[in-house]
C-alpha cells in the first residue's frame, strides 16, 4: 500500500507520518494552559485551537465532546472509547490527505494553520494523563530469565509461576514524568556486604541506578469494582501506546525487596514519552509474542494470536563527555504476554481500573547481549562492563549520563508510526545531613 | 481534665466526643452532592451549609477557603495544612461548647442547627480522599514474625531487613472504598498442591479470604520529586487517621508473590473508615511502639519518642447466621515503625507525596492468639478453626460473614476520641464462564 500523502509538509523518516497522528498534552509559551494535540511531522496540531475554529465541522460524532481537548490531560477523551477515538484520528488523517475530502478546514485556510499547527520545538508536552493508578508487569521473559540467573542460577531462574499468569507490581503514580524531566540518582538503603552474617545497611547514594527499557499502555475503560474485564474485551480498553523507561536502584532493590516485592527502588522516577501512539496505529504492526510452553488458563487465552507489537526499541546512551553509544537495539515482540493479558490478569480479582490508568509490560530484552534492555542484563550486574565509544565503560549509570529510548513501526520511511524519544539525564544525588 | 461539654446533645460512649471533631465527606437524599462535615455525636456538621450561613464569620482564617467544603473530597482542606486544619477544628469545638464565645454562630441559631446538624444515620459516608496513591507496610512487628514463622519457621521469621527498614509495597488506589461497601470474594489463580514437582495452578475463587487490621494514615503535604521529607517534618505531613481492613486473598498471594510481591491478593478491595481523625485529635494519645532492638539510620530516627497511637482496636465476625464475635482484641501501639518513619522512608528516595495519598500501617497484631489482626494467623494458616459464638467455627472468611473493626481512644465516655466503624459483608465469587 503506497503511504498516505499529504498537503502539509512532513519530513521524511518522521516518527510522526500521517500513518501515526498521536495524542499528546501541550503548551507553548505564549499559551500556557496545557491542551490535547496530535503530532504531525515536526508540529503539534493544536485540537483546542482547532476545534474552537470549526476544525470539526465535518465530524459530528465529536462535535458534543469538543471540551475535552481543552482539557488538560486525555482522561476526558480516552473515556470516549476507542470508536471515538479511530473516528477522530481518521478525520485528522483525512483533513491532512493531499486529496482532503474537506479543504477548507485547513488546508485552504492559513489563518487556522498558523493558529493550529505548531513547530514541535516550540511546545512543551506534558504528561498526557493524569495517572490513577501505574501497574508494572514483568513480561518480558528474556529480562526475567537474564535477572533469575544473575540472582538465582539458570536452574531456578523463572519462578513456577511466571509461565502462567503476567506477575507484576503496583507501580508509583506520582513519580511518572514526561521525557526530559531530570532524573535525581536517589538515596536509600544499600548492603554493601550481602555476604556478611550480620546485615547492616548503609545509607547511600544508590551505586547501581539502571534503566528498564519498557513500553507503556494506557487504559481508556473502566470497570465496576468487582467485576473482570474478559480477555475478549481487554484490548477495547486500550486507549495507546508509549515507550518507558522504569529507571531501578538495583542495590536499594536487592536489600528491600522481599518479601513485598521492590518498593523504594522503583519509585523515584518512571519517564515515558509524551505522545501515545493509539492501538489503532499499531494495528498493522501486530505479531505474535514469545512461546508460551505452559498451558494457560482460560481467562488469559486469547482468541488472536499476535497481540504484541513489532516496534524497533534502541536505547542510547550520552555520556557528559558528549560521546553517545546505542546500547540496545530490541523487538518489543519479546513479550510473553500481551498488555489485553495483563489487563485480563489484573481484573480477574474485580480490581477496578479507569481511565488513565497505567500498564508498564517489564523490561524488553532479546535473546543476546545488545538486546538486553537493562544494565544489570548487559553488565552481568557490574561484573563485565559495557563498553562505549571513545573507550568509556558503564556498569550502571554514572551522574550527567542521558538516555534516550527510541522506537519505531514499518521501514517505508514515509508512513513510520513511531513514538518519538524518552529522554532522561541522571542528576547527582542529594547531599543529606542528618544531625 | 474534665471533659469538654456542649450545649448539643452527645450521647455517653459516642466515638464523636467535643474531644474528637474528625472530618469527612457525606451526601443526603435530598441533597446528592457530597461535600465537607464533621461528626459531633450522632450527628454531621455539614460545613458547605455552615459556612454558607456565615457559621465562620469568627474565623478570619478559613474564610478565602471555604470553597474547600463545598468539594467532594477532603483533598483541598487537607491540602491547606495542619495549623488551619488545627485553627478549624478548634474553632468547631469552641462552637459547641456549652459555653461557646459564638452563641449567636449556632447555639442560639435554630434555623442552621435544622439544616446544617443532620443525623449519621440519614447521611451517606464517602470516600473521605480522591486517593492518588495508596501504599501498605507491614510496620506491625508481631503479625510480621507470625507470618514468617507459618511460612519459613521461627529461625527466619523475620527477615534481615525487617528492623531496619519499614518493609512495604505499592497498593492499589482505585480499590479502596468506605465502610459498608460489599466484597467480592475474588477469583484468581491458585495452587492446590504447592508441594507437588509439577506447579501446576487452579482457577478459582479464593479459599483464603482474609482480613488485616490496620490503621490508614492520609497525607496532607506534598514533595516535590526529588526531594525527601525529613524525619522531623514528617508528622506535620500527616492529616489523620482512619481504620483500615486491607481485605487479602492468602492463597492467591502464595503463587503469586514471587519475586515482586503482592498483587492480586491485594487489589480487589480494602475498607475505610469513613471518618478521619485529625492527628491533632490523636496528639493525646501518642505512645511509644515496639521497642526496635537494631541501629536506626538516622533518617529514620526520631527526636520523639512517642510517635505510634494508644488506640483500642477490636475486630467482630458476623456470621450469615447473625451471630456475632469479637475475634481480636489489640491496641495499635503493636508497630515497630511509625507513621512518620514511614512517610520519611517512603520519600528518601525522593518519591513524590500528594494531599491525600493514603499509608497503611500494615496488619497490628499483638503476642496472643486474642490479639492478632488477620485469620491466618488465628488460625494458623487454616491448621486451627477460630471458635465463634454458638459454636460456629472460622479458619477463613465464609460468604456472608460481616467484618467490622472500631477503634477508640480514651476511656472517658464523654471525652473519646473514636474512628466509627470500618465494616464490610463478603459476597460470593462471581461465577465466571469462559468457552
Amino acid at each position: 500500500m503506497a503511504p498516505l500523502r499529504s498537503w502539509f509538509s512532513i519530513p521524511q523518516g518522521s516518527h510522526f507520518s500521517l500513518a501515526n497522528i498521536p495524542f499528546g498534552v501541550i503548551s507553548t509559551a505564549s499559551s500556557t494552559s496545557p491542551r490535547v494535540a496530535v503530532a504531525i511531522g515536526d508540529h503539534a496540531l493544536d485540537l483546542e485551537v482547532f476545534a474552537a475554529n470549526n476544525g470539526f465541522s465535518a465530524l459530528s460524532t465529536i462535535q458534543p465532546h469538543q471540551a475535552v481537548f481543552s482539557e488538560p490531560s486525555l482522561n476526558a477523551f480516552a473515556a470516549l472509547g476507542r470508536p471515538i477515538h479511530s473516528v477522530v484520528r481518521k478525520y485528522i488523517q483525512s483533513v491532512l490527505f493531499a486529496q482532503t475530502p474537506y479543504p477548507d478546514v485547513l488546508k485552504n485556510n492559513a489563518s487556522l494553520q498558523k493558529q493550529a499547527l505548531i513547530p514541535l520545538k516550540d511546545i512543551k508536552a506534558h504528561l498526557p494523563f493524569r495517572i490513577g493508578d501505574y501497574t508494572d508487569f514483568f513480561a518480558g521473559m528474556n529480562h526475567a530469565y537474564n535477572c533469575g540467573v544473575i540472582f538465582r542460577g539458570p536452574q531456578n531462574a523463572l519462578q513456577p509461576n511466571y509461565k502462567h499468569l503476567p506477575v507484576g507490581y503496583h507501580g508509583r503514580a506520582s513519580s511518572v514524568v514526561p521525557s526530559g524531566t531530570p532524573i535525581r540518582r536517589p538515596n536509600g538503603q544499600i548492603l554493601l556486604n550481602p555476604t556478611a552474617e550480620k546485615k547492616t545497611p548503609t545509607f547511600s547514594p544508590c551505586k547501581k541506578l539502571d534503566i528498564e527499557l519498557e513500553l507503556g499502555a494506557f487504559v481508556c475503560g473502566s470497570n465496576p469494582q468487582g467485576e473482570p474485564i474478559p480477555i475478549d474485551e481487554a484490548e477495547q480498553n486500550l486507549f495507546g501506546v508509549v515507550l518507558m523507561n522504569d529507571w531501578s536502584a538495583r542495590d536499594i532493590q536487592a536489600w528491600e525487596y522481599v518479601p513485598l516485592g521492590p518498593f523504594n527502588a522503583k519509585n523515584f522516577s518512571t519517564t515515558i514519552s509524551t505522545w501515545v501512539v493509539l492501538a489503532d496505529a499499531l494495528e498493522p504492526f501486530k505479531v505474535k509474542g514469545l512461546e508460551n510452553d505452559a498451558e494457560v488458563l482460560p481467562y488469559l487465552k486469547e482468541k488472536e494470536e499476535k497481540s504484541v507489537y513489532d516496534i524497533n526499541l534502541e536505547v542510547d546512551v550520552k555520556t557528559s563527555t558528549g560521546n553517545t553509544t546505542t546500547i540496545s537495539k530490541v523487538n518489543a515482540q519479546n513479550l510473553l504476554w500481551s498488555f489485553p493479558q495483563m489487563l485480563a490478569h489484573h481484573t480477574i480479582t474485580g480490581c477496578p481500573f479507569n481511565p488513565g490508568d497505567l500498564l508498564g509490560s517489564g523490561t524488553i530484552s532479546g535473546a543476546t547481549a545488545k538486546e538486553y534492555g537493562s544494565f544489570i542484563e548487559q553488565s552481568q550486574n557490574g561484573k563485565e562492563p559495557i563498553v562505549l565509544s571513545e573507550g568509556e565503560k558503564r556498569t550502571f549509570l554514572e551522574d550527567g549520563d542521558e538516555i534516550t529510548i527510541r522506537g519505531v513501526c514499518g521501514n517505508d520511511e514515509e508512513a513510520l508510526v513511531g513514538f518519538g524519544e524518552c529522554v532522561g539525564r541522571i542528576e547527582p544525588a542529594l547531599k543529606l545531613n542528618f544531625n
